[in-house]
């Protein structure tokens, strides 16, 4: 889950709305698809130039942008000197240590969210920053790298399949904002099958490395948390209807998309909820078997302390010892000895140590 | 208590509003029940064809129908289709892992919730998903498995007890509601014994599995807990009568149920309170049992060991030891054994430890 | 503290506003106490037959009735009958497990709290719910058991003291409610003197007992709590003169009123914070004992198991060990030894475990 | 920190509004002393008799009266007749178990705060209940004892420095009330001190009186957090104006007044946090320094038990034991010995047990 | 991270609006640097008198005055003298001791808030208070000690870059907030950097200095909290508009210099969390070391006990003991002592502890 926190301090100092792109860089070169369609006409695009998308600002009908990769700041200049965009949003683009947010701005909505993705390879989730400009008739998207996550939507809207040809922009950022989100519910199932395993172990043999994946488990609560949580807000404030770019019908879908949030939100509070209950548990075992081992000990040392000191009192080498010189001094003490020793189990048996 | 999420990743990629079963699949056949009555008339049906419903739709009675089992899709296609739901809203009541909610269409109310049985065999609170919409002059109440909850409502209308015939749909809704929220009470009162249980195990007799059970308590609670919370809102906002769809008289009983729920959310919060005070003390119990064997151990040793040193000293073999050749080197030395012992065990009883 | 939750379950299927008596009976037979009272007349009756205080029903003076014990439902049939009070406000006194509440049925306002005794004889509170319906110019009230509560308030209004005569039913309620929160502060008063006690003990001698006394005081906070944080809400309401039953001269006593609520509020989450920190001194105590237990060990261990190990050297059998033959072999030996015991010693002292 | 709470039990039965002392005698006589100034004019007092100050009531000059000791009953009976002020209020003022609290009576504003004052002598904190009753030309100010709270602001008005003399009676009100909570910060001094204190003791030495201290700061942070925290509201709503005595200009300085308030709430939650650390770190450092002891226990064990049993088992009396025969038996077994300690410290290195 | 608490009983008993400088000297002598423009015209002033910024009061010009070190008071009073601050804001100005806070005086607002920057030789935060007075067109700031913070924003007025010169005095405030909360993600870069190293330590080898630095990030998180939570609210303030001195266009930075402030906070929560997840993993794993070290000591003393029991046993000295005769005895119980050993092993195998 990469870093805590990335390296922002190379834009202090500069004045707001400087565009520096801070983050990794995950593309080789920036790819821009577009995607222009209404109910009846559908066009697709792949281009390297930003200013091929210029050309449907003011025509009537649906524009979806991808852009992939942000370490061009070049295409994002040209496209805010085209459209007008604030230069605060711009470089909230390119700062891709965002807290998800929405900003509207009249003309046009900014909607900033992170997408997350299960590496199977390196068993951790990753995370993208990916942020929407919604328009009256655009929709700009804007990716840190090529994922799948989008792909459904295409097909969607190649195949004129649903409502998604009908209805205008405002339903294609919804679509996005969905599949998004949707995305979230896969990484939960994985967290939850790591956490069922972890309970598992838990019963059957705790190890030392169990409170390393607790841990490791926990911080991956802390940054689902911080990607998720403030995404209520966006969503609910998109769906309380604040902009007018949003239509009613809309507003529906965007109440489901609410409630979906809210399940990730519930999901990982449950989860937190688990795990914090599974370390208490792992710390308890780890002092019930401390007592268990302690037990053995003390039982071995009770019982062979006493028997040890006895043989050592008849190694003594003192001249008049009269039970040494005795016929049957040897098998006695050896009867007094096993006597001792079951005594003690007994014993032990009545304090329930056995 | 079931998984922790369900595979809600089947879904993943589908447009919003795609009829998609997620949960198990828990009875073989659906089952259709309606029941069709107003203050005189009463009419009751059992078919497995959703179209024998339809009939009622314009008929001014009241009509409940309630359908058991959600595997079978095209049952609510069709439902959708002749009732113009909204197709977000049978998408659902399909996936049978959402939270409580409650949502205003206008012409009906959608109200979804979970149901809680206590399975005496396994010994673990079971938890089915219950829809229910809720129109002018119908009910309709979607369960994912037959249960007996809502038999005694169906005697009432039956043989016309109480005011339920007189009264309408948001009535009987209200007595759905009203039904399944008594059943936590009996949820509760099972988990009251067992805590109560495992308070007395605490005192007699701590053993790890008091730990295991501990667990298993806070785990039910979380669950629990997830159950109930939304519910309070959904209650509530039913009662301060947002939709038109609930009558006046009817908001004084959902005054009441929304008091239940306040109770059954206190019960849970105190149960809660309640086990992580158990915990506490099982921890504390369990560093007092670890002092209690370390002070034995401990007693044991420092009164052995430097009694076996002495006995050591005098099984050593120089040849000149003076007290080996002394006539009552032997008994001396017992004594002076007998007396580091007493002064041991004085010792220990100054400081308490005996 | 009695039980956890009470027996619900025997109400569950029934209809809404069934008149069911939930809880324990606590007397044999109700009684009846009737005072009827202005600012000039005054009359005391005492009987078994609700059917007298009707006869009071629309006589302008103040008419208080006082029904100790809820078994006998046939007595609120009558008396909701007579009054016409709702269903719902009858099942909820006979349930005896309400959280505290206030309901406005325009004509009467209900409320509904628990009273609190400490019971010397068994050491611990007990609790019993009381019902109050304040009407126009009746005031109702409920008990469960016979108590010592409301005698000041008779004897007032016997002797004409205060002002209790002079205003109105809403007063009388008022001074009803006071007593109850008085009380209040008698178990607060014996709380605190218990927690004093426990902490002098944690200081002196704290055993296995404390802990056990922490977890009855954490307990008795849960269920304290549980009756009285919502009773804030109560007064509160009614202080905000929601009920135009409350004249604005009563107003400035539930003000009062309000703010002893608080305080008793504050009160307790000064004593769980109070009792919280005990138990955090108590677990760390427990600790430090350990580590004192451990460190005679270490310290006895590692004095005699080196000199020990020295005598079984010099036990050995070997034919030439040249140091037997010494003349001063022994002696030296008890010098090395009581060398290393000094070496030790003054180790230990300067690791500072002396 | 005195008592956990004060003997209200004497009062309960009695009707609203009774005036009985609560709480310790803190004086031998009441004292009173007045105060009357304007811009112009000024007079001071010191009497016993409360009646002195009843000709000033209807002066258009400010009148301060400070009264010391509560005991006398009489005195606040007389005061009360005189100005008309509520029974409750004059009940509050006697009773010295106050939460801070504003109450507005329209010509009069009640306001009860406490006082800290750090003894030195016995290291404690000590709490007053001061009482002050704002009009339109008066002030009541009532201390339990006295105290030198209030002497600088005696000097203000004797010099007539400021704007003390030129502003009207609310002023004097939020003079008062400032100079109380300046004290405060003195208090947050002292406690920041000892925190610091006991911070270094940590890094240093820490002993089991360590943890007696933590416990003792957290109980004076409960203390003070009950005193300070209600008076946060108490200023804001002076501050917002809510009562028409308190002018315009003097809102001002109750906003900075109000600004205090916080920040002395958020010293104490900081020290708070501080202290909980405190709290960890020591457990922590127990755990460690018992894990240290074991370390040494472990290592004289695992490296002399082998030895002494090498020892005993040449200490056996078998008739045929060949090493025993050996000429360099016993300088032999003397270097596996040897080896054998070598080899044991070897591997705790590498285990980094030493 | 200096002292808990500021001396401010020094002031305690003066007037309100005193002039007293509450904190360390920071610089020798006060620096005061003057620069005046507007789009077109540009003038900079270094001195030391206060009186020479007086002359730019009447002009349409911005000035900007940055005063730096606040130990001589009387700059304060000849300032509040000729521009009218009211004396609560010059005493604010001079206790360093300040919550951050926004007051609005109709004709200026007075901002006061902390600059943080982290001294690379102490390894610690260091903090100063910075106060700014924004009015029509002039902008005060108040810093303790010099430092390069306002460097940048002194560079593009210079140089004319960006928005500055076009806009007025408020965007000024505005970027000089900017750049102090700018600072604040470098500070939490280094924070950052340290808990991933201490995370590290914690995995690789973990010795009780960790636990010194885990208390003292936990102290600077209390801290930086407390620098920064009540920012929230000043930024926030601001940008909805509460003064007429803020022009529409800057506060759509001001919104950007909020999300910031709330990005700050999201971290400073997160790194709380992290480092309380370090400190239950380091506790857990002394726990675990403990575990392990006992478990050494019980194998030891396990196996050792008994087999130095049984050659006690053939120590002894009795006459008559048969096996001591045996030709085969010495080379049997080496068996036997081996065969104990093995089995030892064995079962210490099963129970998984070797």
């Amino acid at each position: 889950m990469a870093k805590l926190i990335k390296k922002r301090s190379k834009k202090s100092g500069l004045p707001p709305g400087s565009l520096v792109h801070i983050g990794e860089r995950k593309v080789e070169t920036p790819k821009i698809s577009i995607i222009d369609y209404n109910e009846t006409q559908f066009q697709e695009k792949a281009t390297q130039a930003i200013e091929e998308c210029f050309i449907f600002k003011d025509k009537p009908t649906v524009t979806w942008t991808n852009i992939v990769g942000l370490h061009q700041t070049e295409i994002l200049e040209k496209l805010g000197d085209c459209y007008g965009f604030h230069p605060l949003v711009l470089e909230d683009i390119l700062n891709t240590d965002q807290r998800p947010k929405m900003e509207d701005y009249g003309d046009y909505v900014y909607i900033v969210l992170r997408s997350l993705e299960y590496n199977h390879q390196k068993e951790e989730i990753e995370s993208d920053q990916i942020s929407i400009i919604l328009g009256q008739n655009f929709v700009f998207s804007f990716q840190e790298k090529e994922g799948d996550t989008f792909d459904p939507i295409r097909e969607r809207i190649r195949t004129g399949k649903g409502r998604i040809r009908k209805i205008g922009a405002d339903y294609l950022a919804y679509a996005l904002l969905d599949s998004i989100v949707d995305n979230y519910f896969i990484i939960l199932e994985k967290l939850g099958e790591r956490i069922e395993l972890l309970e598992e172990q838990l019963v059957t043999r705790p190890t030392p490395e169990t409170l390393q994946t607790i841990h490791d488990l926990k911080k991956e609560m802390i940054f689902l948390r911080r990607a998720v949580w403030p995404l209520r807000e966006v969503v609910g404030s998109l769906e309380r209807g604040e902009s007018s770019l949003i239509q009613a019908s809309t507003r529906i879908y965007l109440r489901d998309l609410y409630d979906h949030t809210i399940q990730v939100i519930d999901n990982i509070e449950t989860f937190r909820d688990m795990i914090s209950g599974i370390l208490d548990i792992y710390l308890s075992s780890v002092s019930n078997r401390l007592n268990a081992v302690m037990k053995v000990l003390t039982i071995i040392a009770t019982i062979f302390m006493p028997l040890t000191f006895l043989a050592g009192i008849y190694g003594m080498n003192f001249k008049y010892m009269p039970e040494l010189e005795w016929r049957w001094g040897y098998p006695f003490i050896w009867l007094v000895m096993i006597g001792i020793g079951i005594f003690m189990r007994v014993y032990f048996k009545k304090r329930k140590w056995l």
